[in-house]
């Protein structure tokens, strides 16, 4: 058997490559290099390099919010340590990265040395207990154990969604593994559970009228938008999602009603939602943000919560059903709703404000509403933007990237680099804000360096805004801390090299006109948009709304 | 008693200042806000703002090796995990940062609330556990055990020179704490055993001809330079330093005779150092660098090794000895070198190179040892630049700020910002590469922003130039993952709205006007110059020496 005679390195190749990794990201180490000459002479896969670990981890999460799966490759210690938030990152959205850190020879290991890039204490062992704390798996690579421990993180990494970490002393990568018995994790649905489940479905559902659908998170990371589709073609109900599980359902949707953000959202949807006799929740996170602070009034009488292993109807729960096998159930069971649908408008449908107005957020979200197209990738910043974006419908097969839960500035910009480098045959557009493209601007590098030619919009309004409207306890002006230095935004392609397209705006003709000179270059230049906007306050509804309740 | 009615924050802000801390690194976030609320309220203790939460565990750690101990605050998980690799950096490097995060309301912990900034998993005390694998001591701060816990917390980092990690909720920061009896780690010398290890050592002297004196990095941490040098002075011995403590003993001082490198450094200091028939080494650390990757030969029995605890004689070891009290104690022994001290030579002592001809490690060296001022801060980081500032002679009172044995790329430009927060008074120069730079280039911009004037010598040699040195399993043409994107580094102050002074130098006589021009300038402007080297694999013979051995 040809497997038998494989490295280390390779086997793990191949086993990263049946999983249609295309590209690893990563930065360069010296305890890393045998993986990475492994890696340059690999067919199938391409290394990635990033400015640093941390925007490495980030490019990997977005890829593998695109591919389904990632891989990053850091240095032991020092390398590995810097992608450890956007690691956790992963952890806390359910997205699957495989973290490979490359390690000191293994001798060097045994004899505990006091090798650089440790704590200087012979402890080897040190940052994998680090990781033990942020991922789903950690496994010391040996020839011995790598036929059994790297499927079996992986298999760890697809079924629960979550990163996993493999360690590799330098000098193993090369070495033959030793076959081994592959273990898999049998995950089936438990036929009689299903069947009490839906029996139970059933009677929540007889004379149901308004019932809704809402579609989370979850339903994104495990690929169950298709069935939550034709469930909603089916049944004929309405489907909303939450702000986490935006673009879970196509937006473009005519049964679609919009994002159900309880007292901040959109007061339509809410209505419907809160009005609904029967909710199925299927992927839901009941977080602060999804729950809008807590504002949202469902009765968990009326929900069916269908999660990716179990399903709750009202208080009780029915384990071992596996979300797919539960919907499909579902589709079948009859259910039809009478009459019409609701109609809801969506708050940037129309376009406002005049000419020569200054942009606001009023004025610029329906511009950005409207020159989205089908299967773009859209990729959102935590601040001001990722309340207005979650408030812009989008188009059919569009996929939007952001971090609702974990909510780490700064991510989106290496994000928008992995998703061009997933997706390159897609458009990908970055809404970002100058406080959060500050923690991670080299990464526009990268971008420019691969050949990506996003579309960029940093939103200036001189500072923290998201965290000036958080910090409701104090005055704006004495929130110094909030304030950041003020950038020249596009002269940074000058600096990274390139010729590039870049546009101020400070008033709506100008973003149109901006708008317009970035469509009719049609994917041919990469493209940086600045909007700037004179009131360092102004904000999307949803934000405002949201002080308000926190004030009270 | 006053105290009784402090708020923690204000308590905990007393705990620092008393320590001497004039400001506190960080960046804002939502759960760190009554934090930063409280301290920009504090008289005497300033919140300095950086680009993200690596850079600002960087710029502490500097702060703290020339103010003894420093600060930094962070936001919960997302804020502190970026600085994971900065605080573990300060670890292996002995550097005393005390991190503070803020962290979600104390009822959202307590209910386990699904909250943003978490794993998802309502785990409130996991960011907790991945800090306790990184510093010496962590606590959840409470208003009844902070006037224990803060006062314990800083002890422990004064005295191992280590960072420290408390947490405290946002509502708990105002709340008054409640009073508590300090307890002090009493850590004496034990007067039997400073006897025994003095007897010991003067049987190891008696005789001694030829005995050297090796200066490492603890001596510089436990600030015991003026006590070894008065030593030095005493005993009429020749002085060296590790890679690691360079700068502990003034290198200026006519018994001062190069750092010691093994294979690979000066093989007249080599010669002196092996030669000895005594060697008192200060508070060493015999990491891979520090031994050259064990090139060094030196014989046990012949070594007095005194750490910040304990000291070892030969084979024997001797507990509960502070080392400030057995340098004393040595000094008055009475011993005194005979004849003349050994001259060296130090290789960069000559300015070489003709003016026309491109810059080389050879002729740039001489020319930056030429230009160093008495009292400079000189900050290198890892890579080239760190090999071959090893070997320039430092003027009197200069601190040399380098991560000789933790070694992460990046360090260098945000530790020479929290530099020249620490030393207002006193001229900083880094010394970095164009691959580090591309880590953490947004430092530079909050050193604009703090009106910082440092002088920073970029190299540009297109690459990774130290890894594809290290990396000596392959020809440099394939390690195509050691090359970076060629950035027009001059530009940068653009990007971040200042007017300071570029250079780029490609010849001698371009690094000479350059160099005047900075002189000239006398610290009133911010000053970049782009040391363009023509061949990529030009370096300092340490690392040419260090490639041939490691191609043994």
């Amino acid at each position: 058997m040809l497997a038998e005679r494989k490295t280390l390195g390779l086997y793990l190749l191949d086993c990263l490559k049946k999983e249609g990794i295309q590209e690893i990201f990563g930065v360069p180490g010296d305890y890393n290099f045998s993986l990475l000459d492994t890696l340059k002479d690999y067919e199938g896969i391409q290394f990635v390099n990033n400015r640093n670990e941390l925007n490495a981890g980030y490019a990997a999460d977005a890829y593998a919010r695109l591919n389904g799966i990632s891989a990053l490759i850091t240095t032991f210690g020092v390398g590995e340590l810097s992608a450890c938030n956007a690691i956790a990152g992963s952890y806390s959205e359910s997205v699957p990265v495989i973290h490979i850190v490359g390690s000191p020879k293994s001798a060097m290991q045994e004899e505990k040395a006091l090798a650089h890039h440790t704590l200087m204490d012979r402890d080897f062992d040190v940052f994998r207990k680090v990781y033990d704390n942020l991922t789903a798996y950690t496994a010391v690579l040996t020839p011995e154990n790598a036929a059994r421990e790297i499927p079996a993180a992986i298999e760890v990494a697809k079924k629960k969604k979550k990163p996993v970490y493999l360690s590799v002393a330098i000098d193993l990568v090369t070495q033959p593994i030793i076959p081994s018995e592959k273990q898999t994790i049998e995950e089936g649905t438990k036929d009689s559970a299903l069947k009490a489940a839906i029996a139970h479905s059933n009677t929540l559902l007889a004379g149901a009228k308004n019932a809704v659908i809402l579609a989370d998170m979850k339903t994104i990371r495990y690929g169950l938008q298709d069935l939550v589709q034709q469930l909603a073609e089916q049944w004929n109900v309405p489907v909303t999602s939450s702000m986490q599980g935006k673009s879970a359902f196509d937006e473009s949707h005519p049964q679609y009603i919009g994002v159900y953000g309880g007292a901040f959202g959109d007061q339509e949807v809410t209505k419907i939602v809160e009005g609904a006799d029967t909710v199925i929740a299927v992927g839901a996170l009941w977080s602060d943000v999804n729950t809008s602070k807590n504002t949202i009034k469902l009765d968990p009488l009326k929900v069916v919560e269908i999660q990716p292993d179990s399903v709750k109807v009202g208080e009780a729960s029915y384990m071992k059903i596996q979300a797919a096998d539960f919907i499909r159930e579902l589709s079948g069971i009859g259910f039809k709703q009478e009459g019409k649908l609701p109609e809801t408008s969506f708050p940037y449908d129309t376009v406002t404000g005049g000419a020569e107005e200054p942009i606001r957020a009023a004025s610029y979200y329906p511009r950005i509403q409207h020159m989205l197209k089908e299967n773009d990738v859209i990729v959102t910043e935590t601040g001001t933007f990722s309340y207005g974006m979650s408030q812009v419908r989008l188009p059919k097969g569009a996929t939007y990237i952001a971090q609702g839960g974990w909510q780490s500035i700064g991510y989106a910009t290496p994000a928008a680099f992995g998703s061009c480098i997933a997706a390159r045959d897609r458009r990908v557009l970055l809404f970002t804000g100058d406080g959060s493209l500050q923690l991670t601007v080299q990464e526009i590098s990268s971008m420019l360096e691969n050949d990506c030619k996003p579309i960029i919009f940093v939103l200036n309004n001189d500072g923290y805004t998201i965290e000036k409207y958080l910090n409701v306890q104090v005055k704006v002006e004495k929130q110094t801390y909030n304030e950041i230095p003020m950038w020249n935004y596009t002269k940074l392609p000058e600096v990274f090299g390139r010729d590039v397209f870049t546009a101020q705006v400070k008033t709506n003709a100008q973003l149109d006109e901006a708008i317009s000179q970035v469509e009719k270059l049609n994917g041919e230049q990469f493209c940086l948009i600045e909007l700037i906007v004179d009131d360092p306050m102004d904000a999307p509804s949803y934000l405002q709304k949201m002080q308000e309740a926190m004030e009270q």
